[in-house]
């Protein structure tokens, strides 16, 4: 078999920001924001607490700022508290091929290297690219069976995306780039029997903190396999049933991964994001109230009924996987944003209410990111509405506009007092930024008290 | 399925020292003393050395020592470092059930633990033996197909047993307990492709400072699955094709995995070990000498070739493995210690020169701890020996006696300025002593130098 690691490490090592296509690098620059929105809505939640709490009295020196938050913590612990309060609110973007949620362990780690080791915003987008590139082609290499296995795959593979992207940074040579990969795949680890408790998101935190460790090691040439991906023993074969290298090596500096990335405009099963827009247009387009409405019927993919059957969730958690609410919330509030999957909300009558007024059918001719939605009033009156692609969609993504409008309430939500058109203009710009831990420093509430009342 | 995490959780926290019984009670100590003296040994390796550079400005505050070094570190990283540092010579112990190691990620993470909370050492063996237990049990269960798909067992395993014995001291309750079990098994990872390569070692201190850290954080309530151990995504499944819930749960506190321990007495592949044996018998009762033998007989079983088949090593690495260089040296040196897999004996002439002179032969009616030794002198005349089980095997276990020497000649190897005979006696007596973190202070070269001064 074909040297992968290392031929993936020559890859990461040789690239120029040059090389990177224009529209890659654009998008980029919408994930960091898609994914900062997410880290300042979540900087606040009890993980994120309970984790400071633990950690607190073990860290290192101040090196680098928990986003969102006054406290700074040594650069490997806030790689790992940031990627934890980005990722808490399942709010961050997916690589849909593998599911994999490319952007909270690499930028976690990123944010917080540049602000002990001064690097360009160019500079900074650039190891950001090859870190997502090199976890997704890992993950294409090893999908769908790895994470079928029960791998939680953002973690699994993002720690090769955090070391990729970290060593980039620290300008490691192709062996100790290899040595990077290796160290990151000796780690590789996360299980999704966590899915539903805080240890899920300690997934993210770990990837992202022991990407950047393995990188920090190799640049001290401390050894691994040079063939970790590859060998009998290696991350594929232990971890996959399935490896297909040739996606990991195949076209590299060509393709890129990026272009694959989705954004979620709500923070719920993606199977159910096509009803919240239909449901949100009929509301908008005929001005239907939720006390008016007799009936809710949905068509949808089989998929959508098996996964988020559930007209009677308890939790913020279990609303998020129950089509029901989702349809209630959008008619009664117009919305389906974090405020609408919280406990309180789940246990709101009035959308207890509108939930059992929701009659949902299977269908199989309908696709994975379509539905159908009708209304029914009191008075009979009858609406329909038909999304062939959900917003969201690689087909239909969001739009530059509406990934601000996503940060904005983001940052609301989380009572950030950062001033959000300021952090959009800032990413928008950020290839001419000349250091790239304005990132984070322009999130921390003191820095932006500071910056308010110059 | 039963409840596997929650039950074996059970017992830790339920767990009273005396419940264990006498001959464990020694057999923890006799585990402690190799150990340490592995980690004297190794203190001033190019592994830690190198670990240390690249974390020294990321550590925190000066919490807990580095065995045998000058440097403080926070428990966390101090856990870490010293698992490597114990375990780099593969001088450790061995579950001879799993291959797992089973001290270093436990008692690397213990002595670190106590230095920055303090206990005794009754309390310290009693964790020690738990966490051990803990490790072994999940090996168990899960051997031998979990090593053999290529899982670094030790670092797998160890995890949850520097998990279960921090979390022991840490007081966790039941709950706690199985989360913080939880928070390990989403960590466990390691890989055998870094055999041979510094994150070989790495894999030990990774799952010496994950378990701590699932400790903590579960001693602050931050949730995992509690049933990681047994859920269809969890440990088990998704790291190993056999699981033997019973291996875990049944006869807990009745028989003690400490009981299956073996300490080498030689750093090499254990397969050779009867091969030592009798070279060294052979050389003591006839007063051989390397100038004079003509031919090495050696009657194996057939692993060993397979294994250790190398009459012409080029390292110390692979000295280690080369069955023709233990009988060479053990005749020309009469030892087979650290100092004997060097590079340098490696290469010396007179090894090279012997290692020829030695013809092996498998034979399939010899057992995996036995050989037989022929050794034929110029002058024609013939000894023999024959080992039926190696030193160092249950059958034959190195004693009390063999376990203080080999201590000496490591604390010896490895420079350390301690006294070693104050530190055997300080173990021997250890369930008595007040303040556990004297095991780790009394390695200090300050601490020794002021304590040989007063």
């Amino acid at each position: 078999m074909a040297d992968v690691t290392r031929e993936l490490a020559r890859f990461i090592v040789a690239s120029r920001w040059g090389d990177i296509p224009r529209g890659i690098r654009h998008e980029a620059k919408r994930a960091l924001l898609n994914w900062l929105g997410c880290a300042l809505g979540g900087c606040n939640d009890v993980a994120v607490e309970t984790v400071l709490a633990a950690l607190r009295e073990f860290a290192g020196p101040p090196q680098a700022s928990v986003l969102g938050r006054r406290e700074r913590l040594d650069f490997l612990n806030a790689a790992l508290v940031n990627a934890i309060g980005s990722n808490v609110l399942d709010f961050d973007d997916t690589h849909l091929k593998t599911v994999i949620h490319p952007t909270v362990p690499v930028a976690s780690a990123l944010a917080a290297l540049v602000e002990h080791r001064p690097a360009t915003g160019a500079q900074f987008l650039h190891a950001f690219i090859l870190g997502v590139e090199t976890e997704c082609r890992i993950g294409n290499a090893v999908s769908p069976e790895h994470y079928n296995a029960g791998w939680h795959i953002t973690a699994t593979c993002g720690v090769f995306g955090a070391a990729a992207a970290c060593g980039k940074l620290l300008g490691l040579d192709e062996r100790q780039m290899a040595w990077a990969l290796g160290i990151a795949a000796t780690q590789a680890s996360g299980l999704t029997a966590m899915l539903g408790s805080m240890a899920k998101t300690y997934n993210m935190g770990h990837a992202a903190r022991n990407g950047s460790l393995a990188a920090l090691l190799a640049a001290k040439n401390f050894t691994s396999s040079e063939r970790a991906l590859e060998a009998p023993r290696g991350f594929a074969h232990v971890l996959s049933t399935r490896f297909d290298p040739a996606a990991i090596t195949a076209g590299l500096g060509a393709s890129w991964e990026l272009a694959q990335n989705a954004y979620k405009p709500y923070p719920c099963g993606i199977v159910v994001h096509p009803v919240i827009d239909a449901c949100l247009q009929l509301r908008g387009e005929h001005a239907v109230t939720a006390e008016a409405i007799e009936r809710i019927e949905l068509k949808v993919h089989p998929l959508v009924l098996k996964l988020t059957g559930n007209p009677n969730p308890r939790t913020g958690l279990e609303a998020k996987l129950s089509v029901q609410h989702c349809a209630a919330v959008a008619f009664i509030l117009g919305a389906a944003g974090v405020g609408e999957f919280t406990d309180a909300c789940a246990n709101d009558p009035r959308a207890a209410a509108l939930r059992v007024r929701v009659v949902a059918r299977e269908d199989a001719a309908v696709g994975k990111d379509a539905a159908g939605v009708s209304v029914t009033l009191k008075g009979g009156a009858q609406y329909e509405a038909y999304v062939a692609h959900a917003t969201g969609s690689l087909e239909r993504p969001m739009s530059d506009a509406d990934l601000e409008a996503k940060f904005r309430a983001l940052v609301a939500w989380g009572f950030s007092t950062c001033n959000a058109y300021d952090v959009i203009e800032l990413i928008w710009s950020f290839d001419n930024i000349r250091d790239a831990a304005a990132l984070a420093r322009t999130t921390v509430p003191a820095a932006a008290a500071a910056h308010a009342a110059s």
